[in-house]
């Protein structure tokens, strides 16, 4: 997983069928600075420290059939202790 | 998923098999400027925002068996906010 | 799969549904630098070498559903001899 | 999909079992040039520019068991248009 | 897949269940020089050139459940031409 700030909001009123109800927000991986757009069904907001997880396994947590999401917010983190 | 933008088309006659009907387009992605060949079914344009899903989510979206795709457009950004 | 050490913990209370028992931790890949967060089974502590897999194959391990994990330590190393 | 040219091949004589009959032709990311080693079954050849798909989807395009095959040339590149 | 050459080995006593029998093996990307721990099945030694397939495509080759291994040398690489 990776560790990530929610920094916006993006939209799409033109998509493919089966995209499920949610977000999808900016994010930020931390540390790293790089840039992805997860999808979120936790109500995130902008500067939320959060969990992401890629790839397959975000689609294969939503029920039915498994919709084209290859990054989904898991978690929002409450603290984080590093050594 | 990444953001990013349709900046040209790539054409292919000699094919495997199993390939959907459908358009090859190159993207850049938004920030970093790295470069990939997304499939799109919306009919996207060059100069379009859009929301790229990569890996196995992108062929399981087909109906029927899943073709040899990991990149597809699966939708089109109207609008971004970041902070 | 990735060589890594154990450098900190991440505490996460409003979760998906179907995150397992267990911990996330945030490991360092060596040589490298580069951090993730690896879901933890086997009580590994900070400090810790361990091996991590990451993709649908951390998920696809648990028992069940598969859960929305996309990184998992496998094994504590004991020792390395690299040449 | 990676957009590649075909840089040279790769022969592998003890091999696991069920990879299929093809050519592992090592190509280079245009642009970008990073380098891997794709399976081929179109009879690609050196200089051709080609399109190659990554991840699980390239073994699953095989019929019967899919094969430990991550990257396949899906198609051999006519024309790009970029802007 | 990835062209590699095996510089040293990983031992693993604690590990989760259900890894096959087989070798934890560090290899370098060859060109760029990134590292991974790959899984071995062939008996390859250090200094050996091989093919490594990544991600589920590594699980799925071993019989009945998948293994969470996400990396497997497919193949000892006799000979290579580059032009």
């Amino acid at each position: 997983m990776l560790r990530a700030r929610v920094i916006g909001n993006v939209w799409a009123t033109k998509k493919v069928s089966s995209i499920p109800n949610g977000a999808f927000l900016e994010v930020e991986v931390e540390p790293g600075g790089s840039r992805l757009i997860a999808f979120d069904v936790l109500g995130s907001g902008v500067g939320e420290a959060v969990l992401v997880a890629t790839g397959s396994v975000a689609a294969s947590w939503f029920e039915g059939e498994a919709p084209p999401i290859d990054a989904l917010i898991i978690g929002s983190i409450d603290e984080t202790t590093s050594h």
